[in-house]
């Protein structure tokens, strides 16, 4: 609708993938909005079938999810990753693009590494929502030559579990305070779990912690990894390394296990569902303002026509010579 | 699918009409599912355009909306109304029917009452969702004959607060404790309040809670009418007279104000807007069966299609030819 000039998506592409991080910053943007250039990137993103590493890092607000990020940045780095992204999450905000990130950031230094691009992400009006626009943001990461992207998720809400658990391995950080670990199984984290870290673990109740959520696991469906529990004090950096060991002895199961390819098929069928349903979303605006929608409109308010009756007639318009993203 | 005899809902309704309270409990679940005969008694009733006052009362749990909603009755009773419902909805809840209430309604003795029919609600598979189900319940209650229906919520959620907001009055409910006014305004509450009751306001803190609620209206836009705050005891009954007289007094105000037909019209087009939704995703599980479908999947999930160009050739599909409900 608006007369703005389309992104020269390709191009940016091209600067992204050498080094160029403005480029890649306009790309997310893009992808974030989900509009016309984002639906673009994320098209020629996708069919260049390039793939990164994914973990999810989910928790309650105040679990120091953030700091454990910070010191597996770190981790990461001295491990010989030579690229990485950390996005961050919060379905709760209007804003993005850092400010959530900054202070926190520039603390540690690693705004100084070239090898470390930290980008946060929050509801901006993708159709899809948070649900599509965060894996075409780590398509885009990796279309641009970075190989691990870490998702970082705010609270733990419905999204924010749905957007870290669409990762390759899920991270659920836990205090150690009763009633922690409880909320850990009614959020639905007990079964998107490939990783438990009991954080703060220098306070009492961590051996408490433990056990809550051994016996948790003890109850549930047995599988052939069972989530192992850390303990990490993030603020020192106490058992960072071991949980940095444990995401890559994950990754080497799923890939031995065969799991891998699997697993990432059917978050793509996923994705392709949403983003199928964001489109109808698209048409049913598209149908509401054609002349036909305000006549059914209006008998069903006048209680002349009942709505299933009038959701019928108006389904035989859908797709008819609609302004559709074809035109792009 | 199922070969199950439909309901002859024609029948029911006129049973339901005549003070059948079985058979209004038959239509009441068949529109909690939402299926085939669902669809027939919501249309049925959508066409008598039977209307009836409702009265959505919201909160927190533990904020004692039950109590509350109990002493209402026995407040509308007194006051001269002969019929009336409640509908305790439960988005959270698999289970429905009456479970919930049973204990709390026997205590106060309203089963026995013929003119208070109760009834809970929870998600049970409706397409549209309970926003979609339970104003095609209310519709039910109204075409057998009942003025009034008073809709409770058991949380504070979105769903939650959409079903108790879809009302002519919202009554939303808190708690004489800190942070609970300030929680209310988050959930977005504030908004959609009609009346505000401070509940346990024999509690200390309750003046403190007034405070914030009037503060939080002073800062919000203002509208010719403003949201009075209630002080009530549910447990011993005091206030309730009081709520019942303003919710009263707000009715008044919506048809002085001509603002009643428009606000009931709004509700419709969104109800249709939702049903048209829930249409197309029907259509949608349909098209997921085509042999069309399995191939656009492949291609999706092997990178040789993106997820939009995809979505777009399914669309071209939708109301093609399809079993759609033309059968009924």
């Amino acid at each position: 609708m608006t007369p703005s000039r389309p992104l020269d998506v390709g191009a940016l592409l091209t600067s992204a993938a050498g080094g160029d991080r403005r480029a890649l910053a306009r790309l997310l943007s893009a992808a974030e909005r989900g509009g016309e250039d984002g639906r673009a990137a994320a098209s020629l993103a996708y069919r260049s079938g390039a793939e990164a590493d994914t973990v999810g890092i989910t928790g309650a607000p105040g679990a120091g999810k953030s700091t454990l990020v910070d010191r597996l940045i770190a981790a990461a780095r001295t491990g010989g990753v030579d690229q990485l992204a950390v996005l961050a999450v919060d379905p709760t905000s209007p804003f993005s693009g850092g400010a959530i990130l900054g202070d926190r950031v520039r603390m540690q230094g690693h705004d100084l590494d070239a090898g470390v691009f930290i980008r946060s992400m929050a509801s901006r009006g993708h159709l899809g929502g948070l649900a599509v626009a965060v894996p075409e943001a780590i398509r885009l990461f990796a279309t641009a030559g970075t190989p691990l992207v870490i998702v970082e998720t705010v609270g733990v809400g419905q999204v924010e579990v749905e957007v870290a658990s669409a990762t390759d391995t899920t991270v659920v950080v836990v205090n150690p305070k009763w009633g922690d670990s409880i909320q850990a199984n009614k959020a639905g984290l007990l079964e998107t779990a490939d990783i438990f870290v009991v954080n703060k673990a220098d306070m009492p109740g961590a051996a408490q912690s433990r056990r809550d959520l051994e016996q948790m696991l003890d109850l549930s469906t047995p599988g052939d990894w069972r989530p192992p529990i850390l303990e990490t004090v993030a603020a020192t950096g106490q058992g960072v390394d071991e949980l940095w060991g444990e995401i890559g002895r994950h990754r080497t199961y799923l890939e031995e296990a065969g799991l891998l390819v699997p697993l990432r098929r059917e978050r793509l069928e996923r994705e392709f569902r949403r983003v199928l349903r964001g489109r109808i979303e698209t048409e049913i605006d598209r149908l509401s303002g054609l002349p036909h929608f305000a006549e059914l409109d209006s008998a069903v308010v006048e209680h002349r026509l009942d709505p299933y009756t009038a959701a019928e007639q108006l389904l035989a318009h859908v797709g008819e010579n609609g302004s559709g993203p074809g035109s792009h």
